[in-house]
Order: structure tokens, then sequence, then C-alpha cells
């Protein structure tokens, strides 16, 4: 099996009309921000679309989330993010139901601002309990580049979520949405924000609070797997630390960066064993590339052709560790008959 | 010869002494703020340190600039930056006299907040024409950290910098300083800075209105030589750009990550062309790799033992870049029969 970790849902037209209603109105009046459920017949034809492209990158499995940069999480007031993300979360699940075990979801939390995630534990019981995802979204900067961000992820400030996190088994995604600041576009927040979290993270003493916390990092980890050197030399002054490269393995990446020379290095520095694929398509890397003649986010082939890694390792990139990491997709692969086929 | 492009002065404590009659004051009394100039038998031991630090990293030039993270560009008042910067301009100038022509200035500029870069075009008049300077430092963020941050590189906040910069003929190495966010330490916060400031500046038309402008990218360039693919992809949707490879081109990157795969990455990617040797010893790197048993800044070795790259393309790094970039390092070395020595 081919699996994605790292996807997001593709919704109609008329969920974005719903949310331009809900933003012109901040969350008020009560009539705009109730959701009208859309019909599977309304979901459809975006939801064959986002297969036929998971069949042209030969994807057969995509876990979905919320589109990141889309989330609205510092929008005041605080509603707006709370009524979209289960609006979202809903029409994932709705998609996944449709979509004959190919899809499974990742829910997205409704973060606001610089509050507590503490109120966000309702929504991921939810998320997990009833709408049967394997994981979630977390993003480290809901401020989405206004100040004061809240702490970095390593801070007591995220331990509930965490303990939530470890009680429901399911792994957490760690993904920014957008950024207000008019010098540092959404992608670009994307990289410093995950530097940031794995360095806040490997900080602390998050894993020795939490041991079973599962965090993958997108997009390959930012800047640090190419920055390794000047945070290895660190280490190295406290030689009661462990070094950089195994506190790094404490963490999972994906392979969302799409660049043959990146993911090659990216391999031997956190080891495959730590890497799930992930494209993100349809997303940034759905476009051609003049020089290959491929889109940027059909990663398969570029991942079957590097001759640095294994079969094995490939196997344990493309499948096993998805399958070892997030528990309860398994479950839903067996379900939908997507185990016995492979 | 081997030039090291990236090193920063290494000063003694009575110059930190000064410092922090300065700081403490915040700029007054005036006692205080004019600087005793230290005598030469007051440098030279840290000198002589710096020197004997180069001779073991087998350099044999090194540019050196103002020790970034210790500049204080965010500090109220005004006055605490412009002092220091000058103070410690005055002192590389000092040492770069005493060092028979193994040093060569780098200028601070008294950035200052969200000032206007304008403000500092007099003291780079005076690194170069005074100082005999053969370029300066421009930090992107002198708010370190602190909301707002001025406009990206791409915008024409910075143009009369550049101006000056291009009227001077002497590159700038791009590094910001410190980071007053609790949740990013300075040395991340280089590297967010660094991605940001590639992305501005190539978004921008910077390039069209100064095309003899010369930045250098610190740190081998932030994220986005690892993160190209997701840039590449941006760019193909606009087939009137060039494409993402060439624009990354306009720029000059440094080899200061202590990483050679890393390195590999960086020559495969941005050319070696483009790039200059850099290490910033004594520095972060400063500390014994316990797996090669060099320091991680001892950076010479690891690019004489790439495979990747030609003799020809480890010259252009060591040497060739840096001595056509840094167009006023010629007659200084010449002056220094260091040369000829070759």
């Amino acid at each position: 099996l081919i699996i994605d970790a790292h996807g997001h849902v593709s919704i109609p037209a008329a969920a974005y009309q719903y949310q331009s209603g809900l933003v012109g109105g901040r969350g008020t009046p009560p009539a705009f921000v109730r959701p009208k459920r859309l019909a599977n017949e309304q979901l459809a034809p975006s939801l064959e679309s986002h297969l036929a492209n998971l069949d042209s990158r030969g994807i057969d499995v995509q876990l979905i989330s919320p589109r990141p940069f889309m989330m609205l999480h510092s929008m005041r007031p605080e509603s707006v993010s709370r009524v979209w993300t289960a609006y979202v979360n809903d029409l994932i699940a709705q998609q996944c139901a449709m979509s004959g075990g190919r899809l499974a979801g990742v829910g997205g939390l409704p973060q606001y601002r610089d509050s507590s995630p503490a109120g966000c534990l309702e929504e991921l019981e939810r998320c997990v309990g009833e709408l049967g995802f394997v994981g979630a979204l977390i993003n480290p900067d809901p401020m989405e580049g206004e100040c004061p961000p809240p702490p970095g992820l390593g801070d007591p400030f995220w331990y509930a979520l965490y303990e939530k996190l470890v009680e429901l088994d399911v792994p957490a995604l760690v993904h920014s949405t957008s950024c207000c600041s008019p010098r540092e576009s959404y992608t670009l927040h994307f990289l410093g924000e995950e530097s940031i979290a794995i360095i806040s993270l490997l900080e602390s003493n998050v894993f020795g609070e939490f041991p079973d916390l599962k965090l993958v990092i997108s997009h390959g980890g930012g800047a640090i797997p190419y920055q390794m050197g000047r945070f290895r030399a660190w280490r190295s002054r406290y030689p009661d630390q462990e070094p950089f490269d195994t506190a790094l393995r404490r963490l999972w990446f994906d392979t969302c960066n799409y660049s043959a020379e990146a993911l090659e290095l990216l391999f031997k520095v956190v080891g495959a064993d730590r890497c799930l694929f992930g494209t993100e398509a349809p997303g940034t890397g759905s476009v051609l590339d003049p020089e290959s003649g491929r889109h940027y986010d059909d990663l398969r082939p570029v991942i079957e052709g590097l001759e640095a890694i294994t079969d094995e390792e490939r196997r344990l990139i493309f499948e096993g560790n998805v399958r070892a990491l997030y528990g309860r997709l398994d479950p839903l692969l067996e379900s939908a008959g997507r185990l016995s086929r492979a």
C-alpha cells in the first residue's frame, strides 16, 4: 500500500460560501453560524476529483485534514475558528465515509490566538470518538504571525493537549496555518514554525513527561535537517544531554518537500524509519515541473528512484511507519478490505 | 589562499565592561557613552587567540564583522546601537591593522528597531572610506523578534541602503542579530530571517532596480536550499517569471552550517560558483564533534573531502568567489604581500 500521511480535504464552493458568511458576520447572526449540512451529491464532484488526483500519483490511501492556511485560527472572535473547524471536520468525516476506505481523517482543532489548547479537547475527543479520525493537527502559532505568539511546543502551556493525545492514542501533525505578516507567506511561516517547534520540543522535557506522545513534523522539518550542524554543536557543549541526532529521532517527519536531493538528506539525517510518505496532493506541489515533466507532488516515483535507501526502507516510508504510528488506521483499512488486497 | 568570508571579531573583557556601562546607562550619561579607546596591548591577547584559532583551522584570511547576537539593535534608546556599533567597528579596524593582512573588516550598521536604514549610511561610508572595510552586515530584523518587524528586504524601505552599497561597491552579508522572543533562540531566528530574506528579495524587483547589488546570505541560506521544491512549485505557476533555481543564483551563500551532507546539497542546488567558504570560527561551531574528533567549524577538511565537487569548484569556494565579490579585498591582500605568497 502507498499511504500518504499528509493530505488536505478538497471541499466544494458551497462550503466556501458558508465560510464567507461566517467570516463576514464574525460569528453572528446565529442563522449564519449554524452550518447547513451538504448532501453527499454536493460533495461528490470535489471528492471524485481528489481521488482521481490520488490515482494519478499512485496513492492508495491518504490521511486528510483541514487545509491549514484556511483555518482562521487568529480571526476574532473565537467562534469563527470554533464553528469553521467543526464544520470542516464534519466534511472530512463525510468524505472519508464516501471514499471506500481511501481516506482517513485527521482532525483540525479549534485553536484560537493565544488561548489555552485546553479549549480544543472536546473537539479532539469528538474527532476520534465520534468521527473515527486517526490523528489531529497542531498549529504551533494560532496567532498566525501576530504578536506575541504562544509559548513554544516545549512549554507546559501545551500539556493538556498532549495528555489527551496520549490518552486517545493518536498522533498529531505539527502544521502551522496562515500568516498575517506582510513579510512572510504562509508557506514560509510553515518552515519557520517547524524549525521552532522541533527545537522547542527537543530542548524541553515534553518526551520525559509524555513518553508516548507521537508528533509528526510537516514538510521534512523546516530548516532543521539541513541545519543539523549548528544544533549538533550546541548539544556537544552539554555532554550530559543526548546527542542532537538522537534527540531528533523522538519525532517523525513527512516527505512533503518536493525535492529529491532534500529527501535524500532527510532520510540520511533522521533515518527512513522516522519518515512518512506525504505529498499534500492536491496542494502546493500540484503543478508541472518543466524539468521532469511530472507534477512536483508526484513523489512516489521520486522516492522509488532514490538509490540511497533500501527497498525495506522504502516500504517503511510508504506504508510501514504510518501504520505503526497511526494505530487507529489499520482497523479502518481492514474494514474497508484494503489490507487483504495489498 | 583559504579565505573565510564569515567571521566575527574577538574582543577583550574591557570592551564588554564598556558595553555594560553603555547598556546600564541606556546611552547616558555622556561619560559612559564616550568610549575609551583600548590600546593595542589590550587587544593583543584576544587577537592572538583568534589568529591561533584560524591557524588551527587552516584559514589564511578572514573577514570579520561585529558578533551579531551582541549588536543590541532593538535596545532603546537609539544611541545604544549607534554608539556600540561605531565602537566595535573601531575595534575591528584596529585589529585588522594589527593582523598583518590576515583580517579584513566587514562593518556593522547602527540599525535601530523599525527606523529607516537611511540612518546607517554615514557609518557605512565611514567603514568603507575611513576604516578600509570591504563589506557590511545587514540585519533584516533590527526589531529582534519584537513586533512589528520592518518590511522584508524586497521592500523599498531598504533602497537607500542598497543604493549606498552599490555606490561604494561593497557586498553585504545578510545576518540577523539577537531575538527577544522566548520561543526562538538567536540561532533559530538567524535561519528564519535568512529564509524570509531570500524569498522577499526574489519576489521583489530589488535586482531590477539594483543589478549590481551583492548580497550574501549567511549559514547556507536558512531553510531555502533544503526546501527548494515548494518554491520551485510556486514559481512554475507563473511561467513569465524566471525559474526559482535561476532566481536563487542572484544571491551568494556561505558555508557556515557545519554539516557535510548539507554543504553537498547547497553546492548542488545553488552552484559552487555562488558559495563562499565561511566558518564563523571562533563561534557556534567551536566545539569538538565527538564523532569526527574535529571541531564543527573545522570546515576546510570537510570541503576538501567532498567528492561531489571538482578541485576548481573548491578553489572558487575557498578563494575565487570571495575575491571576485569583495572587490576591495585584493588591494588589502596585495599590500600585505599575501597574494604573492599564495
